[in-house]
């Protein structure tokens, strides 16, 4: 029978296997997805090592994962949509729809959101998982049920980039070659940037980059902000600035750069976490007219544009993994990503058979290429 | 025969009068005006006793002020809305109109712009002034010349105001009690806040914000920003955060509150200037995906909504005025607002004949209410 | 014991009372609403009258009725918000909150909305209510019950100027002085709204029109659009044009006037039923690049404005109503609005002791301003 | 020397060269440009066949043409950015700058333009033209001046595309498949619309479509326009509406049934230039709360992005000519686009050699393709 195997974080470095109950339909809106892979976000990572973000603590033991696709094996009584052996992307956080941030479209911002993964909300890292229907997006034929894990965080590069409001043929600084900021940078393409200047201080997942979706790249320097704008603006022949710039990073020096970096009424986005307090250019935001805005999580619509993007072939996320282990591993998959050897890995669920493991073999040239990428923080 | 004595700053803290020649019209748009009052700002004060703002500095001799009203002497041939007499608001800096900044209605981003006192050009503490007819509002018979000397400043705060999108029934938080915070307060009224809650440190400023526009007011205390701005959304009963927070004090710790105060999905704008890099709580504008804007001085439409606003009775700019001095007096009004002994202080042009004084008897009700208010950094 | 005698529309011009089983909570979310009054909106007339709108066709019995306000009686077990003795303002239409429409904040455009006295779903006009907590508003003490029960077509209004991005200083023309037009004008104002020009084809409606809200009025005549339109323009000294026109009439002449009547780039918003094809300027849109909005019913914080509007005393609801029948006398109060002799008439739930009732005596200035007035299409 | 040979109408169906003097520069921020190709517009040869198009009327001999590309030949003193010999693309509409709509940033709304071959000013169908700098793009070198003649055009379609707020993933129909139907399927596509419906009556204009840009084709049909829409959104799968449809053939029934086209919510934007008053279905824009916007002509960065969408090969504009004719040609030109013989045709400027012509033979396979296509309605 059908294992709930689920891999339960008790506390900072302290991960076990738990047999637990199949979850049953709370609504008639429910589905029941048996999950078929799961990506390892620095969130993950981050709860694992420390056993909590900011306020958010791990006081219990939590199912970790949230980056997740799988295959509906049950549908509430009200579900029209959806039907048994139906492929899905599974958006991992439920809002309350009565808020006012739920009824004006900003799901993402509900108070009173269950986010799997957060606590107390138990992850994905499991063999079954309940979701309300309109949380599961059916998968093209075109998108394979793996690809359908990266969904999530290229739910969240296309939210950074709406943050960011790029319009055709814009010019985008891109701080951060890690997951999040290499699919910002290929969904910043898709919505018709012209320039997408990719900065980090690593050669490699530049290279990376801009063989994925830059069209300059920029290894940062340690000169003042002012400077490190002034030459990454040389290298995309950008003397005014930035249409928009993103900081997929939440590395201070970079936060700085940004704000230098973005031209006159430019935009900027934060859309990597970091230190809660930093040194800030305040006048150039306000002497520029900047408009900054922060980044949460993903909302309306953005599940379904970022299955649009790998569906049309806009986004490829598959050269972002860098291979698939089993459930049994997922400790180890941990520590890869930890170690920044992989850009992106899954973790098969419970009840699939995986042959194939990761890819860290020193010939594999993507590998290589991609060494040290993946501790960018994330969402 | 009329005089076109200037107010010029020769280097700080060195100011002289001197007799210049009556500027000519360059243009066939180009109006010839009177200057009859002008107020001071504190950019003006900041200049007189420092010699600079940020990269902005005095090389040269140069006229001090630009919040100024005149009267129309002469229009040049192509003029067709204005004629000799008409009273007029004048709007002081002059944008290149064909950069993409003013092509595409953000002329206050013109790179090339010409702004009166701001170096190196001369300013409007002076007898005649040469302007683009665009440029100059005819007052409404029951506007008064002196009220459309406030317009500069009101056209600060309307911009202000329009940069954090106040819609009807929305809560917003004031930062400062200057006359930018004030007349910030009395523009987010027009525009339909319910709650207005202006915030300083001095309580006799906050004494006058009440009386004038504010519906409830906060003394910042030397707590944590997070301390400060639970306390103060308690005062106007807002737990989840203001809809919108301006900042127009420049001071590190009410920008640091103001992150905390905003609601989520909130919009903060930075209209006051102050140090250039201060510490700020990026993550709380991260998290709750807050729009920050920058604010610089004013563009399209601005100084007309400005006029309509005290014509309609719904800004109230006379309350703000302590008196007018004659120009002769020029130096000693600049030194009263750098004392902080007024909000605003007017003074007269050279050719105007001024018996009025400026109030400053300890008896006035006013003046005590407003006493150390007016020393608010400025646009 | 408490009755829930309902007032139900069999067939055209066919309506009984029958007494109903009282509603029971379906939904921890639920709450359970005595209703205290119900305004007659021309949608509940027109049903009485033609049995259909459009091809919404009452086929079953269906108890009319959706302007409603009263009292909560029993409360869920996860409402938190609400409690028994809270007054509230029903929201009379529950969307599925499911679908893109309701996930993206335009609830009122959800396909599976279940909208009271809209067929197949009954009405308001009855003892009692359920209702998900979320759209019974609480409220505030210095707005009374019966106010309450304007709020619903106050809230159409609110959604129509919001649909016109009215901003401070703008001028706008409303066609048609019913009680949607009237309370357009007074939302407009209310946006800051400097020029309010009522357009109606009877005197009497723009006499009550202009002590009500209007800055201006213009009587149609049978003229051209055009010639229409340059008439009302000059009545309000709108050479260009106005910012805004809003037709809350339905009438083919309102309309054609209306496009003639907006400026170049300026919004058009169309708030009130009618024919569903007309001949209409479309040249005048495509060149002067008007924008162009329907507006259906409200949506996200409209009902929640509406009252903060009531209760900070920017629009007075009180003015509109005339009267106040028991619930026995609900046929008599359709028939008063059919024949245009109110504007707004109230009937008290059956309930609910009333002993006041309609002022229709020829001496009432009120009424004689307002005779005719009321018939115009609604939401 | 130089000859300034150009095409004059002198009524309709009179048009005469005419030697006329070489223009001279009239301000510092003047270029004068010599122009190489010129490009046709349905409003050109409007103007040519009937002297006038709505209340502009041809009234002295008037200059056609204003599609044109031509080389920088002399430079005001005040301009920085071009130098002689640059190729550039020819922005025709010159408007005040000073107005309100100039300075909000919608000069293309300009009340005093001074626009190309619009009477009473004169158009681009000479040797040289004299134009401010800001209205002169330069071309990059991998954009020809053949394609810079074709910038016009394009810059209406991404005008209008930008009037449909269009995003990536929507669905946009666009009726009409003449020059400006086919670039704003090309320049939706490029803004990342993944499904674009092209609608015409000819078979053969949607078979170009249909290679050219567009991912689905309707031949319309004569039935109802509901009967029309839901044919068409069933041929893209589309069963709840398109996002967004463009008119952009000005006919009665393609106005109608794109009403009928878009969803709930959704945008349709009035392109393409008709009749002044049709039948159209207002309860429709009513009740789905369509945004319905007009486009007329293009500004502020329209050119720009125009040229960077060539330079980026997301829209190829030379698939779209059929061939270039020598100047004395012109009228022979104008005749195949009043045939409706070709798509686009470019007429050499008086001082080009030009050997190769129109490709009208019968064993083109692209001409056959494009038979009949061109007669659309223009900007």
């Amino acid at each position: 029978m059908a294992s709930n195997l689920s891999f339960v974080l008790n506390k900072p470095n302290d991960v076990t296997f738990e047999e637990r109950p199949v979850p049953k339909l709370q609504h008639p809106h429910d589905v029941l997805v048996a999950v078929n892979y799961t990506g390892i976000c620095g969130s993950d990572v981050h709860y694992w090592l420390h056993g909590a973000i900011g306020h958010f603590v791990v006081k219990d033991p939590m199912v970790l994962g949230h980056e997740s696709a799988g295959t509906v094996v049950e549908v509430g009584s009200a579900v029209k949509t959806l039907k048994k052996g139906d492929r899905i992307a599974l958006e991992p956080g439920y809002p309350c729809r009565r808020c006012s941030a739920c009824l004006s479209g900003h799901y993402n911002l509900c108070p009173d959101m269950r986010f799997a993964a957060t606590p107390p909300y138990d992850g994905t890292l499991t063999g079954f998982w309940v979701a309300p229907f309109d949380f599961c997006y059916k998968l093209p034929d075109n998108v394979s049920t793996q690809e359908g894990a990266l969904i999530e965080p290229l739910a969240v590069a296309v939210h950074i980039v709406k943050q960011a409001r790029i319009q055709p043929g814009q010019s985008v600084v891109i701080m951060g070659a890690g997951p999040v900021g290499l699919l910002c940078a290929a969904v910043a393409r898709s919505f018709g940037a012209t320039k997408v200047v990719s900065v980090d201080i690593i050669q490699s997942k530049l290279d990376f980059a801009r063989s994925y979706a830059a069209t300059h790249t920029y290894v940062s320097q340690r000169v003042s902000p002012e400077e490190n704008a002034r030459n990454l603006l040389a290298v995309a022949d950008l003397p005014g600035g930035a249409d928009a710039v993103i900081d997929a990073s939440g590395a201070e020096p970079s936060i700085q750069t940004s704000l230098h970096a973005v031209r006159m009424g430019g935009t900027y986005v934060q859309g990597g976490m970091g230190k809660a307090d930093i040194n800030f250019p305040i006048m150039a935001l306000c002497l520029k007219e900047v408009t900054a805005r922060g980044s949460f999580r993903y909302g309306s619509g953005d599940y379904k544009l970022a299955i649009d993007l790998v569906a049309a072939g806009k986004v490829d996320v598959k050269a972002l993994v860098n291979g698939v282990v089993p459930f049994k591993d997922a400790e180890q998959a941990f520590k890869k990503v930890k170690e920044g050897q992989v850009i992106k890995i899954l973790i098969a669920g419970p009840n699939e058979k995986v042959e194939q493991s990761v890819d860290t073999s020193v010939d594999n040239e993507k590998l290589k290429q991609a060494q040290a990428v993946g501790s960018t923080g994330c969402c």
